[in-house]
């Protein structure tokens, strides 16, 4: 049983919003898919501890924003390995507002749909909530979705703790490398085999050579939080 | 509203196979999502009158095969467009039977999972069935999975009427030719503008000039079942 089977799977990366009594969060997730199309429902999974699960159950009412490929490195920091307890994550983003009331992305979003929870469903750690689209448009017509496989291959990211993909480190085989850093945050391995060419640093660049102002490329922590694996 | 939206969410596609009382049969699903990963739980989407949706609910038991990106016409066609009611689909196709006692398809898979249903949520046309791992194994290491959006751009498919995401033909928009022929079983639009160069009809060959053995490229049926849309 080779663990690889589960990343064969073909997910987007999303993120999911909704407000309740002033208080706006929102999540990133990759289970989001319609289940029925007339009326046209879409399901999403999310953890029972996700703040933005109480916001939903509340108001009974979610958005999704569809990420985009080239969706930077600060919207997956914030909305994907922060929690909406500690800190406002609307508070510097671009947004709209739905015709429910739901906060709806729009930074590094090509896409939305607005739902009516319908159903809720327990499935153990995590609940399926099931909503009818009550609205939805497309903001950019030439922007590709940004899937999970090219987070995990390209952006070298990794799945939160709380998502229903997680799957902890020491399960992953191990890499031909002597130290493994990695950001305790987003789980972003840093392989000197490769570097990080997009922000200057070449291949082949030992992890204790890089500049002290160098951040994760995937959620922006710093070079100092990284630890050895 | 740009029906557009609901394309961008990402699929990949799947057959979801099960036995009961000898009878075994499988569809294609594009609705395949990891909802725990403490269990591994994985949900989809069933049309309740699937054929396979009885098998599941009979047994408590369901594979899925993950499609390669090269998969063949032959297996979209039986797998996708034809009903167990009719056919028995598992008679010509290479398959294993999992400890559960499920047919895995085997043709034109990377990887599968085989799942023992916890779950039946009722969710309008369609049944969301969730399933803990049993079992699961990759049978290509270097295969790409099969995407909704390849299937849709490249392949130029359609999802069936039973599926989640079944948008009907006449709202999406019509394309700039006089007369558009279709495949009634899968939806293909044969568009003379780009041919069939795969399998040798240049672009710009007329619907009514395309040889008369020529077949559905998506799922294999015949030339003098298209329909003009």
């Amino acid at each position: 049983m080779n663990i690889e089977t589960y990343f064969k799977i073909s997910y987007g990366l999303y993120v999911i919003s909704a407000k309740h009594n002033g208080k706006m969060n929102g999540y990133i997730a990759n289970t989001a898919f319609q289940v029925t199309a007339v009326p046209a429902q879409i399901a999403i999974a999310c953890n029972k501890d996700n703040f933005t699960a109480n916001l939903i159950s509340q108001s009974g009412a979610f958005s999704i924003s569809i990420l985009k490929k080239e969706t930077s490195a600060q919207t997956l920091g914030t909305f994907g390995y922060k929690s909406g307890r500690d800190i406002e994550k609307f508070s510097n983003v671009n947004y709209i507002t739905g015709s429910l009331g739901t906060p709806i992305l729009t930074d590094d979003s090509l896409a939305w749909f607005e739902c009516r929870l319908t159903n809720t469903f327990d499935v153990g750690t995590h609940y399926i909530f099931v909503g009818e689209v009550a609205g939805f448009d497309l903001l950019d017509e030439i922007a590709e979705p940004l899937t999970y496989a090219y987070f995990r291959e390209v952006k070298k990211g990794k799945a939160p703790k709380n998502a229903p993909t997680y799957i902890a480190p020491e399960a992953v085989k191990p890499e031909k490398i002597n130290e493994i850093y990695y950001c305790p945050a987003c789980g972003y391995i840093y392989d000197p085999l490769t570097g990080d060419p997009e922000h200057g640093i070449p291949a082949g660049t030992e992890f204790k050579n890089l500049p002290d102002n160098w951040t994760c490329p995937n959620c922006g922590a710093e070079k100092n939080d990284f630890t050895i694996k």
